[in-house]
């Protein structure tokens, strides 16, 4: 899959509109690598500070774009069973977050997938704010499940 | 504090905006108690089903809420730390949660608020679909914190 992040943007608010809503960016999207962005515009509370929502969904979202930068969409659906985010610090700028997962490591999930229906992958994160101080971290749980057709 | 799911909503949205484009209504909120609703319309992904960013939502918004129907706003802050979700079902309808606290605890977190500046508390929540099957459960941590002034 070779995509602009402007493309990839654009997929994601299609496919996700409450993503959308909230101003998702995706600035890189590439084989085994993904890099997010969240505006403090819009996603604020009453402290001027980013809304906790709006923080999960940046820590969720690779585990869904990552299997996608690298198999057959139309042959795995990544779904989230379990996400723990700690919030470390209140974060009053744009927010961005970088995941990678190593391609060679989805194609096992795959091959995996492919004889059992599913198999588990974890993704340890962190975001950051401008300042390039971490605002929360998560452990998410995620399945790849072979599509039934 | 005497109001109805409207006025709650209304306050809701103006508080966070992120959540009011999210569509999550209050359908009760009373001191102790507090009903949200979430839509299914606009917030399903391109599998018909709810976004984990927006259940997630449900579960985090009472820790911030309960104490809002019993303390002085003016005085205490109510911050998430962490909150861990387990994603049970797909929901293809709209979803709704209920959460509880008992006034006296929470006055008894203010005290301690005062004393120490901050108090921890902890929510176990659960959200259900239409047909009353839970989707998602959670562990959320909070701490109530005496405003300075």
């Amino acid at each position: 899959m070779d995509v602009t992040g402007d493309q990839a943007t654009v997929f994601l608010h299609q496919t996700i509109p409450a993503v959308g809503r909230l101003g998702v960016v995706v600035e890189e999207f590439s084989p085994g690598l993904v890099r997010l962005r969240v505006p403090i515009e819009g996603n604020g509370n009453h402290f001027g500070t980013m809304y906790a929502g709006v923080l999960f969904t940046l820590c969720e979202l690779p585990g869904g774009l990552l299997p996608v930068g690298v198999l057959d969409p139309t042959k795995y659906t990544p779904i989230v069973t379990e996400l723990d985010i700690r919030f470390l610090a209140a974060a009053r700028t744009d927010v961005r977050l970088e995941a990678r997962m190593d391609p060679a490591e989805l194609q096992a999930l795959a091959e995996q997938a492919d004889r059992e229906d599913r198999a588990r992958f974890t993704l340890e994160l962190h975001a950051e704010d401008a300042d390039g101080r971490t605002v929360v971290s998560s452990t998410a749980h995620y399945q790849l499940r072979r599509n039934r057709g």
